[in-house]
């Protein structure tokens, strides 16, 4: 088995993913997909930036959408469960040679910014402003009805390399995907908060953003989802699904942004908590991986992705392909 | 529009779609589908016969599965209000100087035997035994808890001419696709029950049985049998969807029995009995005609069809071709 | 058994319920009830009246709001076929000593006005004004997204005259409740349109409008609605349910409008077109005929309705009573 | 505010309840219940003991059912992190004064046996025999589909007394009940494993318990799980639900085991992994606590629990009472 053991007392503890930044051309626009489309509620709003939350959430933000020239990705924002964590993870990062920048991010705490081996820009913090509970304000709820922010998905030109580094961080796997012939790693899912993933990583040119994933009830609100974006102008947004991954059993819809970022809605993944959970193996070319009812995923599924602000790219070494739609 | 106006006055009252025989080339294997993964009720059941009913319904059958040496689809059973207009259907083929045979059909009273203009077998009866409610019985629900038979499609080799008959027989049309160049229809969705169909034609080869739906209570119940479909053995059965037509709105999923006649499982269309309902136009080419939601249909849900038991076929006139999945 | 052999060949063709008229006292907070929370579609709209449809009719109105001193119901729409079929409604209830009276209705061709045996309001169109679909715009749905409406329920002094009458127009019972120990009817839901019902009689205190229903797709749109209900300041205007019933299988709610007018919101029963359609009979004493999961109606509901315009009320001569929650 | 702030740094690691034990009368009659109607999945049965898990779960039970001559509820059981846990967990009540004695359980590792304050039977393991994943072998789901145990409810006493105990042991509050007028605890919400609760207590005659809640996916699964037991004998086992808590925001069935033994079966709270997570404070009197959408809890719900093997109980001292339906 190529998945390193987990590493169940790590350096300092990360709670959660918590947010991302997207740099987005047309702010208008972006709204219109975030907050009218998929229903996600503006907790700030200001010429430049818009700050969201879903509706289960009580933390400020898990989507920041910040006006910009071209289209990119900004830091991966995770949660670390007190101020000692936070020392920890930045000494940390400082023992592997990582750049570590403590920076000024609003309605968050002491924030430093990083990178992972490969580039992947990440901040951490301990405290983000809360705001009182909306989950039961049912009048509020819109669209796809998203509760929560739910995992990161990357591409990675080493996955192997990727996971040994999450691992060591106490990322758990809990499902991967293993090119049979060279032994290497394809993907892999790796959580911290007690579900299939915080953030997961997919072979290919990288490292950038393959998608950022919402949490929502029950596939009838991502069929509503379907219906709405379909009869407003949104249909050639509509990418992949919905299907059923095989990998995770989680009902799925990955939708494009004005920009081209990657969203999926996702329900129905399990519960990880057991720290002797025993990671499930997949073969690359087995074709209910992607999608339990058999359906390949399109080609940009396997090519488009967000560049990370300020982050170069290089290819994979593993050239294993799944099954593409023709 | 090259719809005709409804014959609201039609030589005799058709009730609704009612059943259809299918020759299969392996009972077991039939069984196994039609009601250990669908969950159709066996009604009665020999060594080459199996009658089955969906759960709603009261009359002794809905699916015949006969065993044959190769498959095929048998006659297209349609029930009349009562004996007056059995008689007066009879007269009426007869003065087209189509077939009319009177037959002996088990569990039905007086049957004939037709076809109309293009070859389609059909047969109409008035009685057909009755059994007891299992609408609640509830310990029976299985599979896509299948509720009624809810629509016949043919292909068609002159869509216009098959709506013209048809509508002759006073099914009315709701819904339609017409083909922008030559003006004539491609496809049509007529009904005599109040819901969107009991019988539609596609331009194609044929004619040919193109698929047989049953209508289940809601999406959740056809993503339950794809991930039934999927973990037993049947997940290369699965041809197309889930999704939702634009034609229809209806909720949408095909698959395919062991002998590849196509199944749809159907849920949510709408309430047709106003005699002045407008019938809704689609262009051939609005790729949401097909699904609401963009994804085309794949090349074989144009090709492939059953043959009507000692049918002869031909290919259609209209070469237009709506978009086909790469 | 009680119930009158359907008459399958009535005066005149009923195709469906079609619409109702409330009084209401306070046209602002009516309007906050049927249009912000359950979500039907405003058709039209002056200083007094409000017009309602529901989200696939084409029909102008199901629902006329109406300002006025004291809540109360209007006439009981129904469309017929044709207008040879009206005539020959006008005649058949002035045959019965009935009054006719040809009224305008905005929005609705020739109509005229009569009253059942009981004293129910009723009126008679053919034509009503079509408006485009809308089933398809799905940025419009709302609340509870209701479909269509779908039947009334009376009060009715006398079941067993009640549904003799209706049966002579061509309503077939579908299901009906009987008290035992008299052998009369005490409840009965007769249907022209091929669902269980257009209208439905219970017992009691009457003439009076026992409620409205609409359908909607799922149960899951029933509570979304008491969610949404629950959170805006009707809490106190859900009466009962969620429930299955088990007369008609219908899964439901009962809220009740700001005047107390009585709205079920309604989906899942069965298909009755079949002429020879065996009606269901339930004992009275069945608790599980009132709810299959067995919880029963609370008082209310047995002794709340709608008066109709102009009408005398009597006691009902069946004094037999279903089991009340305590 | 009566609730203590969260202990983060506790003196062992408990991931998340595990299982109970139940002694019941009629095995056979039990598994009836639990195995064909919720649909738990057999994983060993002798003459006088069935272990069951539900379908995310590969711990080898959640629920184990013994024979026994009256009716009653055993051990609680949690699991914790590692055998270190174990240790310092055993030390942990040693110090309090409570009994600590190691056992042998079936399928458990080590394994030891307390009690807490108010007398609870509760036992602590690290590893527990881990079978096979069967969550997508979707021929095997049945009835209710459980998908895991979710939380214990007791009666306790002394809701105050509990609550710091637990509290002390590293549950977090994330809901809780209070009487205004004495400023005590009415009832209280506690987790570990990052949903509303683990386990909860509520003021009553104890203690005993009070119910033992299992996951589902969707509403759905809850109304097709009412529709079973009422046609298939069981439903006088129906005792309240379907409805919406206010308190979790979950949507929740009580039913009872032959015994009397109340199952909750239970969907859709939120995730509260955020050690900053503000508890939520709910009145007593605020009818919306128990149901969102308003309906009271019959009587038995507020009267009839489980006694714990063994175990003594009391009265409790908070006499305050919420609505009970009439
Ligand atoms: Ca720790
Ligand atoms: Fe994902
Ligand atoms: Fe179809
Ligand atoms: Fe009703
Ligand atoms: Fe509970």
């Amino acid at each position: 088995m190529p998945v390193p053991q987990p590493n169940l007392y790590p350096p300092f503890n990360i709670v959660r993913l918590s947010h991302v930044e997207f740099g987005v051309t047309d702010l208008a626009k972006s709204r219109a997909f975030y907050v009218d489309t998929l229903g996600l509620q503006v907790t700030d709003e200001t010429a430049d930036t818009i700050y969201l939350r879903a509706m289960e959430e009580r933390g400020h933000h898990c989507i920041v959408l910040r006006k910009c020239d071209r289209p990119e990705a900004r830091d991966l924002g995770f949660k670390v469960f007190d101020d000692g964590d936070l020392d920890k993870a930045a000494h940390f990062f400082k023992g592997k040679d990582l750049p570590v920048e403590w920076v000024e991010r609003p309605y968050q705490g002491r924030t430093f910014r990083t990178r992972d081996p490969m580039g992947i820009p990440l901040e951490f913090y301990t405290k983000m402003d809360r705001l009182p509970p909306i989950h039961q304000k049912y009048a509020l709820y819109r669209g796809v009805k998203p509760l929560r922010i739910d995992h990161f998905n990357c591409f990675s030109p080493d996955v192997d390399a990727s996971v040994a580094f999450y691992n060591e961080l106490g990322f758990r796997v809990t499902e991967y995907t293993q090119d049979e012939e060279s032994g290497r790693l394809w993907a892999a899912w790796t959580h911290r908060k007690g579900g299939v993933h915080d953030i997961a990583f997919t072979n290919g040119r990288g490292p950038r953003l393959h998608h950022t994933a919402f949490w929502v009830p029950t596939p009838l609100n991502i069929i509503d989802l379907l219906d709405l974006m379909a009869t407003t102008g949104w249909v050639s947004n509509i990418e992949r699904g919905p299907g059923r991954h095989g990998i995770s059993n989680a009902f799925f819809l990955y939708i494009l942004d004005p920009d081209g970022h990657r969203i999926e809605i996702y329900c129905s993944d399990y519960q990880t908590v057991d720290p002797d959970l025993e990671p499930i193996k997949w073969d690359l070319k087995d074709p209910q991986r992607q999608t339990l009812w058999g359906a390949p995923a399109p080609k940009s599924w396997f090519e488009h992705g967000s560049l990370f602000a300020g982050t170069a790219v290089s290819d994979s070494q593993l050239k294993a392909q799944p099954i593409i739609a023709p």
